[in-house]
Order: structure tokens, then C-alpha cells, then sequence
């Protein structure tokens, strides 16, 4: 007889099976349908191929392409099937990686040329023939050196160079798929029939691991779904994003620009960037103000002894610009602002009376990220960051951590970000003195007052135990466009470690000497990702406060020039931004154009104008709203900017 | 026969003298009050001691030591007595160099210790007996071979490394009174007893050569006129300007910081330097919107070409820091604004409707400066500008350049700055093509118009024919403090040759393709020079608009605490900085800390204030002003605040 195992599900119901029972066959035991969405199992905890024998108890789980788990496994797969296809239409290709992203896929490949449009529609018929065949997806278990003779005859030099980086009495795993076998740790789908909905969207160069010293490679990026009408709903998104491109729309919209003598990664803002910057910082002063930090200006240079002291150059070296020589000194650009507040706090004696201290600054950083990560404004390596460190006692963290979490649902609210999740990374209690720096105590208090925040104000988080920083519990903040892009904005983070390693402490109330906790927090990001997301984010239509330009005059015709002068005059002084279009084309080309610069506000005027001393105002997305004396049109503007409507 | 030559005075009258006269003879002719005063000559524009032969017709011109000329000489000549007394006093002692420098002179010693206020007095006293003794002062003239003899027996290593980087045939000039001899170019005063009035005023380390790597010297700092009241008038203003030093005032006042971690010459701002930041960027923004200039931004680093096409790199990169080697392209923090401005310029076609172009940005730069030129927050490693970049037409240029001139008074006016003076830098047409960029039409253009500009606006400015830039006319700006120190604040330059560099164009009306003009501006200086001086002309007495603290509310007892805190939160809200003072000290010493912080208002509350919901207010050097209420103080307050008072 048969060895019986029991299987328990996710609802904690059981059902005996056959020792050496897959989770295919499992799932067929349920039904036709969920055997054909199933793509990956869990069993036990890990994720597994939904052909591996399941030979004693277990929990298992089974994951459709719909679960994020289920359809990180479909894009990955559905890699392997393009890479399958790029082979077989282009054999002298060699690949190279090809992991799953967020809601992608991509896969780099050696090829002679770049792909054209046409190349991906063949791969992609490719695709759908090889979907069709209904080839199972086998895994195989290598030694380093029945691996490399695998690669080896491929001619896979990539995969080569992968292998050889692994210890020598590693196992490997490889998958198989007809006659293509590529190197990955899995799960696969069962076969490639269970890809059906999935498209390629592009192809660019990549440099072999990022780094432009190496060869420039072809990616194709390309997506799939578990359902025709998701893969549908994605490819509109997409559709939507691109316009929205923030790279695209900065450049269009003359925001920011990039310059080959510069170099990659260093933006330059525009005047109309400019702006908008002006405005962040406005508004990040006054609200600053309100909450009572103080804002110093640091150097962006520091001898290393700064950056030792701080941990940087030991934990953080790759991550930042080389060394320059001054008289013998190694001096850094500064990857952060942390080290040089610290440097103001330690430089007074501080008693508990003086805390907390807040101490902001919009202070310029500079990181290097490999030319092959940078990415428009989003990956950078100069940014100038809405930064602050707030040193406070034990006893007055949780009231301060709670300000800096009202401060960004204060500033979601003002820019109209309406789904937001806070990633909130707790110790390990195991990790104390290791992962962790020892402080039991500290990590207890701070993680539950913390927490006791969170819940009293109703803020979405999510915990993330085991993923703390070093020094302390953080939080990463994580916002939605209005169009459901995610963009990762900022991280808080306790730092216990710091008050030691500079030195900082206070008087308490009892006259003895302890040290401070200090948070750092950047809700308003860099100027860079912010702005970048905030272009993505209203598609480029600024609401009033923030647009570069908030109005424009026009002139119907020759006769109401004069007059369309002194209104763009009183609008100046008023102290709108305002531009005036005096050329002599057709009033309706002129509105074409100002449509075109996303300008919000047009103030049109005729002869009819003229007479009544009035104003016609047509405003972007609503049209004409009629005639108005410009009293009231500067009255109703400015209402609407105050209120940062 | 004696030869006879004609002297030409300065008045033009002619006098005949034998041939061999020296200018002290002259003098003496003319009178013994003169021939007491007189302490330098000018003979045929070349500046010559008192004893140098006339040996054929010749212009002369005699100066006294309260010319600027003769009180650079008799600085100078005091020096060299100094350095007698020492050599006298610490036969050890090897001797540096000893110039002349505003209004004072030094002389660097390498000694075994510092010199003590004691060993100033000792010196002071043998300079006394020296003058009286009534040395002649003789120039000697030497071979480098003699030179290198004499100093060599005198063990004066320094004057033989001097003398050693000399040309071998070069003649070396020496000057020899009793005992002491000194390597120098001259001229000098005739006799020591010329130096009557003199005071040593400090002493302090000093690297040799002003590089860290050298060694310490000491030097000591002294000051000579030629009359007992104007060294005493001297004294008074320096004892002034010590109180008023930005280095002790910013310490004490909390403004700004070093710190050896970060490293020399890199300012911290602490946060009452901050407010002061941002009331000059706000003051500078607003300006500016309304001179018509857009603000960009623009990263701190670049590739090393951009500097190769600017020119830095080749004219400039000593005071720039070293590359940074990143994926194999250096890279430069930036000394200059402008290569970035030049960039955003050209990023975009440009007509002559689009002109002027005013680009304006608080632009941060960075300047290797030697660790022994660094001083204060004058002479510092990195630094913020108030920088802009003006491209218009020539047409355009001279309005433009008046506008800027105008821009400047504006600024004087609201700090208060009565004397300032600008050193209009002009090219010589010899030089063109060599010394100067070949644009013969334009140098004489732009010249024309720039004097036409400050002629006609009253502009106090002196002209220096061939010491303008390489590249276009220059404008330094000179300033006087309250107290009469001068202070470098700006230069304005034209450029000509940057627009070739950077292939900068326009269409003009024509539709031909046209070169702009380029001015370069920065009035506010920069936030390091600029403050520097502020703190120093208000002596920390800031008004009230760019006052860190502007007021305080200091409640007399217990009995008025409360009502204290409500007047504290009000004048908060209405966006006063202030501070509330409720520890229980006496209202008296309160008063005291408050003026020793140099706080400008005190609003004063006791039980009668309460009782009749006033404040009384005291003002800083008015005293009392009685008692208001709250709402006229806000009122009064802002008014001042508003019109920068």
C-alpha cells in the first residue's frame, strides 16, 4: 500500500494524498478550472514548480496567475518563452538575464543589431507557436561542471560567466522547455500553454550588468496576464503612462534637461523647473515653520574622517563619488546631510529644555549610480533632498514620529495623492547585536510607540518584520499616481547608533547626561524623484499654484493689443506668471498653442473686452466661463493658489 | 660748469637744479616742513627713494606719508624697522618676507615660540630707539652670487630661497640700515627717524608661503602713520572692527560654524544663519522677478570637457579641486556658474524676441583656496552666489548693463551702504589679440555704452585703463562698512568670448544667426562674503527684517506667565521670530541676556500689562517706549519689517 500523506490549505481544511503527489495533481483533484489557472505552488513555506513531488505532510498553497505570487512566476516564465523564441529566430544570439519587474518582464540578449519593431512581432508569433506546442517546463538539478559543459556548447558566455561566479560545490538548476535550457533558480509554470495573454512592448540598449565599461546588450521588455482583459486593462495603462513619461513631458514642458558635457545623471532645472522648485520650498518652509524646525545650510564637501566616523565609507563606499586629494586630505562629496547635522547639534551643549531639535535643510547629496541604473529623474546622481533630522528624548519620540506622519498625509492631501502605503521594517529580536545594533530596549519602545502612532491616526501600513535598518526601525513610503504608478517617494528612519558614534547627548531633568534619538525624514522626497513623479502624477497639468505658467493674454486682433498689454501688466503685478502672446496670428491658433503648453488659465480679449473693460477667461478642461472684470478674475486665481486648489 | 637739469612739479611749474640733485635736496629747497615730511619720490612715473640721483630733466612728484603712495612706503619702511628690532632682540630669529598691506604692514619671523604681548612691547620700544637713532636707510645693489653671500652668512634661509628662484643675471636690490639688511625692491624712507607713529598691533602663526605643509612662522601685524591723529584715528576704528569682527560676532551670535571634520574654509550655517539665507534669497527672488531674470538650477558637478570649453581647466584650475574619476570620465565640482547657464542657454534656439535672457540661480561653487588664505567667511572653500548670466543683443547692452548698476544702489539703499565705489576695468587696443579677445568694434561699443550708463545715472566710478578682463570689460565693486572697513563685494564682467566657446546664437531681426553679449552679475556676492560683511557693517545689530531673532516676550513674574505664552503664539502667527524668556530669572537680568543676544524688540509683560492687555515694548539703543497693544505692536512691527527699515 501506498505511503498517505495530509495536505492542509490555506483555510486550514485537510485531504489525504498519495506520498510523491504534485501540486499539479492536487490541484487537478479540485478541479479542471483551477488546474488550468494554477502557475506555482507554495509548499511549506517555499515557492515551488507545480510538477515537484510533495512526499510528506505539508501546507500548501496554490497560486493563479491573478496572485502576486502567481504572476511574478508568469512573467518570469514567459522571459524563458521569449528568450525560447529569440533563439530559434535569431540563433548566433546569446542570452543574457531576464528576471520579472513590476508587472514586466525583460530579458537582455548579444545580438548584432538592435530589434525592430518588426523582429519583436516575429518573436511574438514565435511565442504564441511555442504556447501552443504546449511544452512542459522541466527543471534540472546541475553540478558547477555538468553546468558549464551545458553552457559551454550553447556558446552562453553570459551564462558562463555566471556559473563560474558560483561555489564550486553549489548546485545549479537550470530549466528546460525544448530545446531551450536556461539557468534559474525558478518556479516555472508546468508549460508553456499556460502563457497565453502577454506582449512585447519594447526593446532599448542595456550594458552587461549596468556598467557601461561592459558591452551594450538589446533588452526586450515585454508583460503577460492571466486574463486577456487584464493584460488589456495593463496595456492602457501603459498607453497612458507613456504620454504621461515624465521624461517625455519634462522636455516637452521645458522643466529639466540633461547635457552630454555635464553628464548623465546630473540634471539641470529649466526656468520652469525653477519654478516649481520655488514653490516646493515655499511650501515646505512654511509648513517647516508651522512645525517648528529650525533650516541650516551645510557644505557639500567633508574631509572622509567625516564619513568614517558616520559609517558611510565603510557601509556605503560603492554608493559614492571617489575621493579628492586636498592637501593630503581625502575630501568627499556627501552622499547624505546626516553627518553634517549631527556636526550642528554637537556643536552647543544641548539640555533637554532645547529639545526637540528639528534641524532642515533642502541639502544637495550626490550618489553614484551606475550610468546603466540612471533613469530620467527618478535614478540620479546629484539630487537635492527635503531633508531634516529631529533630536529628540525617549520620551518625546512618539509624539514627534506622529508629526512627521501627519506632515506627509499633509502633503498627500495638498497634491492629491490618494492611495499611499507606509512600509513599516521592524527588528528581529534575534538580530540584536548582529543584523541589529544592541540596544533591546530602544528597539522595544521605539517600534511600539511608533506602532501606537501608526494605529491612533489611521495610517496605511504595513509591518515588515526582520527588515529594519541597522540602527534603527524605518519607514518607506510608498505613493500611487493619479493613474496607479507606484513611485517609491522617501524613507523615515530611527537611528540609535548615531547619538554614539558622534557624540551626541543632552542634560536630562535630573542633570545627567543621555543621549538624543534621532529620526530622519525627507517627506517631500528630492526635488528630483518628487517633481518627476508630480509630472507623472497631473500629466504635466500643474494645478495653478505649481504651474511655471498660470496664465497666458490674448489678443483677439491688432485693436485690443494695447489693452491686452496693461491686463498681462496688472497681472504681472499682481504676481502671477503670466506670459502674453502678441504675435499676430488667429486667436484660434493661439489657443491651439497655449492648449499645447498646458497653460490653465487664458485670458482672452476682444474688442468687446476692450469697451467693457472686462476679461474673457477660458480655462483648460472646462472652457469658457464668460466675461469678468479682472478685479474679480485676480481675486478668484488668487483664492484658488492660496487654497493650493 | 655743473650741468643743470629742469624738474617739472606736478602743477607744471619748472625749477632747474644741478644734475645729480636727489628729490630730499629738492624738497629741502622747498622747505623744511616738507623735507621733514616727504618719504618717497616719483621721478618720470617710476617710483624712486628720496636719495636716487637726477641726472637729466625729469618729472617729479614728492609724496608725504598721508598720500597713499608715501603710506604704503612708510608701512613698508616700518616693517623693515620692525624686523631690525627683532633680528636685535631674538638674534635667532630668521626673517620671511614683510609687505604692505591696507593701512598696515606684517613681517613673518621663524622663531621658536610665538611672540608674547610682552616681546610687542620690547619690540616696540628698540623700534623707538632705532627711529630715534636716525639710521640712513641706503638701497644696495647686488649680484645674485653677492646676494646669496651676504644672506648666506646671515643664516637667512628664507631670503636664500628667495634669492635662489631669481633669474642669475637678474640684479637683486637690498636695502641696509645699521646693522640689518633686507632683500627688496624699494623704495623706502631716507631715515628711520621718518617713522615716528607706530603701533604693533597683533601677532599670529603663518605658514611659510601660505601652505599648510610648510612651516609655522610667526608673524606680527603693525600699523605706521604720519601723524600721531591719524594713527590714533586708525586704532579707534580697529578696536571698532574687532568688536565687529564676522568671525567673533558669528561665534557668539550662533550664525555660523567650522569644523575641522568638515574642514577649513567649509561654513556650517546654523539655523540663525539660515534665517539669514533665506531673507536674502527672498530678497533676491523678489528683485529679480521683477528685473525680468528666471531662476534655473543646475548640478554641482560636471565632466571635465565642460571645463575644457569654458576654459577653466586651462586658465583656472588651480583653484579648482581636483577630478574625480568616475567610469573613467573626470569630473569637477564646480568653481563657476557659468558653463551650466551657457548650456541651458544653448538648449533651446533662440530669436531675438527671446531676448534678453536673464538666467539667475544662488548657484553654489567650490575654490581651492591654501589652507593659509583661508579667512573667516571672506576667503572661503565653498560658497554660495548670487550668480546670473544676462544674454541680449548689443543693442540690448546698454540698458541692460544699467540696469544691473541699478540693481546694485537698490541694494546699497536697503543695507545702508554709503560709500561704494566701482572699478571699471578697461582694455588698451595694444593689447588686442594678445592680453584681449580680438573684438576691436565691440570692446569699443560695449566700453562707450557701460560709461555712458554710469555717467548718466551719477554712478560713483573710477576707470583702470588695460586691466580688464581677457575676455570683456570688467566692474569691481568696492564697499565701505558703517565703520569705514572696505570690503570686495562682486565683479561684473562682459564676455566676448563665451558665446563662440559655446556656440551661442541668436536670429536676429534679419534672420541672421548673431552672437549675444554675455554679462556676468552677482550683487548680493555671496551668502559667505556677503554675510561676512552685513554681520560686520551692522556690527550684529541686524534689522529688523533679517534679524534671526526679532523679538522676545520676557514676562516679569510667575503672575504673567500665562499671558506671556499667549503673547508669544500670537506674535508667531503673525510670522515674527521670536523666543519667549519664562525661566524665573529677574526681569532685569532677562533684559540683560536679551541685549547681550542683541535682540532687537522686547515686548515686557507684568500683572499691569495683563490687566490692561497691552505689552510694553523696549527697543534695542531706544530703550523704553511705553505700553501697547499687541495688535498696534504687529502693526508697527510689520510696517518696519515690510519696508526693510
Amino acid at each position: 500500500m501506498m505511503d498517505e500523506i495530509t495536505v492542509t490549505f490555506p483555510d486550514n481544511s485537510k485531504q489525504k494524498y498519495p506520498s510523491g503527489v504534485t501540486p499539479l495533481e492536487i490541484a487537478e483533484s479540485i478541479g479542471p478550472r483551477l488546474a488550468k489557472d494554477v502557475v506555482v505552488a507554495r509548499v511549506n513555506g517555499e515557492l515551488t514548480d507545480l510538477t515537484n513531488l510533495i512526499q510528506s505532510d505539508a501546507e500548501l498553497i496554490l497560486y493563479t496567475g491573478d496572485s502576486e505570487e502567481g504572476h511574478e512566476v508568469l512573467l518570469h516564465s514567459t522571459a524563458h518563452l521569449m528568450a525560447q523564441a529569440v533563439k530559434e529566430l535569431f540563433s548566433e544570439a546569446k542570452v543574457a538575464i531576464g528576471p520579472a519587474i513590476e508587472k514586466r518582464f525583460y530579458y537582455d540578449f548579444d545580438v548584432d543589431k538592435p530589434f525592430t519593431d518588426d523582429d519583436l512581432k516575429k518573436i511574438e508569433d514565435k511565442m504564441r507557436e511555442l504556447s501552443k506546442a504546449d511544452l512542459s517546463v522541466k527543471q534540472r538539478i546541475l553540478t558547477k561542471v555538468e553546468a558549464i559543459d551545458i553552457f559551454s556548447k550553447l556558446k552562453e558566455v553570459y551564462k558562463i560567466e555566471i556559473i563560474e561566479e558560483i561555489e564550486p560545490d553549489e548546485l545549479i538548476t537550470a530549466y528546460e522547455q525544448g530545446d531551450f535550457i536556461d539557468l534559474c533558480r525558478g518556479p516555472h509554470v508546468s508549460s508553456t500553454s499556460k502563457i497565453k495573454y502577454f506582449k512585447l512592448l519594447n526593446s532599448s540598449g542595456a550594458y552587461w550588468r549596468g556598467d557601461e565599461r561592459n558591452k551594450m546588450l538589446q533588452r526586450i521588455y515585454g508583460t503577460a496576464f492571466s486574463s486577456k482583459k487584464a493584460l488589456n486593462e495593463y496595456l492602457t495603462f501603459l498607453e497612458e503612462a507613456k504620454k504621461r513619461d515624465h521624461r517625455k513631458l519634462g522636455k516637452e514642458l521645458e522643466i529639466f534637461m540633461f547635457d552630454d558635457e555635464v553628464g548623465p545623471g546630473l540634471p539641470l532645472w529649466l526656468p520652469k523647473g525653477g519654478v516649481i522648485i520655488e514653490e516646493l520650498e515655499k511650501l515646505a518652509k512654511e509648513t517647516e515653520d508651522r512645525a517648528g524646525y529650525l533650516r541650516v545650510r551645510t557644505p557639500h564637501l567633508s574631509k572622509g574622517i567625516l564619513y568614517e566616523k558616520s559609517g558611510h565609507l565603510k557601509h556605503y563606499k560603492e554608493s559614492m563619488y571617489p575621493a579628492m586629494d586636498v592637501d593630503g586630505i581625502d575630501y568627499y562629496i556627501k552622499p547624505m546631510n546626516c553627518p553634517h547635522h549631527h556636526k550642528i547639534y554637537a556643536s552647543s551643549p544641548r539640555s533637554y529644555r532645547d529639545l526637540p531639535l528639528r534641524l532642515a535643510e533642502y541639502g544637495s547629496c550626490y550618489r553614484y549610480e551606475k550610468s546603466g541604473q540612471l533613469f530620467g529623474l527618478m535614478r540620479v546622481r546629484s539630487m537635492q533632498m527635503n531633508d531634516a533630522h529631529i533630536y529628540c528624548t525617549p520620551g518625546q519620540f512618539k509624539e514627534e514620529f506622529l508629526a512627521v506622519c501627519k506632515m506627509y498625509l499633509y502633503y498627500f492631501d495638498i497634491f492629491g495623492i490618494e492611495k499611499y502605503q507606509m512600509r513599516y521594517s521592524l527588528h528581529d529580536p534575534a538580530g540584536l547585536g548582529g543584523k541589529y545594533v544592541n540596544e533591546p530596549d530602544l528597539w522595544i519602545k521605539t517600534e511600539q510607540d511608533a506602532r501606537k502612532a501608526l494605529d491612533e491616526w489611521g495610517i496605511n501600513y504595513v509591518e515588515k518584520p526582520d527588515e529594519a535598518a541597522f540602527y534603527g526601525p524605518k519607514i518607506d513610503v510608498q505613493v500611487w499616481s493619479a493613474i496607479g504608478k507606484e513611485f517609491t517617494l522617501a524613507t523615515n528612519q530611527v537611528d540609535f547608533a548615531i547619538p554614539g558614534r558622534f557624540g551626541l547627548t543632552y542634560i536630562d531633568e535630573k542633570g545627567n547626561e543621555a543621549a538624543p534619538l534621532c529620526i530622519h525624514r525627507a517627506p517631500l522626497s528630492t526635488h528630483e524623484r518628487f517633481i518627476g513623479f508630480l509630472i507623472e502624477h497631473y500629466g504635466g497639468d500643474f494645478p495653478l499654484w505649481l504651474a511655471p505658467i498660470q496664465g497666458i493674454v490674448l489678443p483677439i486682433s491688432e485693436k485690443s493689443i494695447e489693452y491686452a498689454r496693461q491686463v498681462y501688466r496688472r497681472m504681472l503685478d499682481a504676481g502671477f506668471r503670466v506670459t502674453l502672446d502678441d504675435r499676430s496670428d488667429k486667436i484660434s491658433a493661439k489657443i491651439r498653442k497655449a492648449e499645447l503648453k498646458k497653460i490653465n488659465v487664458m485670458l482672452i480679449v476682444g474688442e468687446k473686452e476692450v469697451q467693457e473693460e472686462k476679461v474673457s477667461v477660458r480655462r483648460r478642461f472646462v472652457g469658457d466661463l464668460g466675461k469678468s472684470s479682472l478685479a474679480e478674475v485676480i481675486e478668484d486665481l488668487s483664492r484658488e493658489i492660496e487654497e493650493k486648489r
